[in-house]
């Protein structure tokens, strides 16, 4: 049982749009990312998912009673995305953020392109 | 969808101990907790429990293979402890963590005593 720095697990890896698996707990991942630019729309069918943000902020669009939204979010907040809504992440600058979500979940969720990771890594 | 502002809902409760839910997802909660002082040893039979310091520092002890054990976490740091865990978290000033474990996951684990909160609030 071993604990766990945030900033010391972001400094190992520099991708952006590639979430690394930093704790597992009751079937679910604790992962960390660095996010800069525009991800790609989509959803999961199965999965809640939650964005937390460490450091930086990040603009999250949705779609919600058929209406385009969005939420900026900066240190120290968070958001639940329900399973099922459409919603793509965009950092204008990069921001690093801690991700919880059940172990079987895709990053781009319906969607598969030249975003989507297939092999998470640990670090 | 909403944003959550940890700092925000951390200034509407006082007590310490008594972690509030500030959300809930894939049948888990994220809970906000103040920490001072020592709680009760315990363990969770069946659920996994991360806590992530949001603010000051907190001692987890514990045991491992026979071994008493402690480890001090600080911001932006976290742990995991697996179910059957021995664990008491201390803390000699107030710290503000978040916790993520399941829905079911009763605060004093097999034990129950004055440190008990058996109806969770809500902020």
């Amino acid at each position: 049982m071993q604990k766990i720095n945030l900033n010391q697990k972001l400094s190992l890896f520099n991708e952006h749009w590639k979430p690394h698996i930093v704790g597992e707990l009751n079937g679910q991942y604790v992962k960390l990312g660095k996010f800069k630019g525009p991800f790609t729309w989509h959803h999961h069918e199965n999965e809640d998912e939650l964005f937390l943000v460490v450091k930086g902020r990040f603009r999250m669009d949705f779609r919600e009673d058929g209406k385009d939204r969005e939420v900026w979010l900066e240190e120290g907040e968070m958001i639940i995305v329900p399973r099922g809504t459409e919603h793509r992440p965009f950092a204008d600058t990069e921001c690093h953020v801690l991700l919880f979500e059940p172990a079987s979940t895709l990053n781009t969720g319906n969607v598969e392109n030249e975003f989507t990771v297939k092999e998470l890594e640990r670090v």
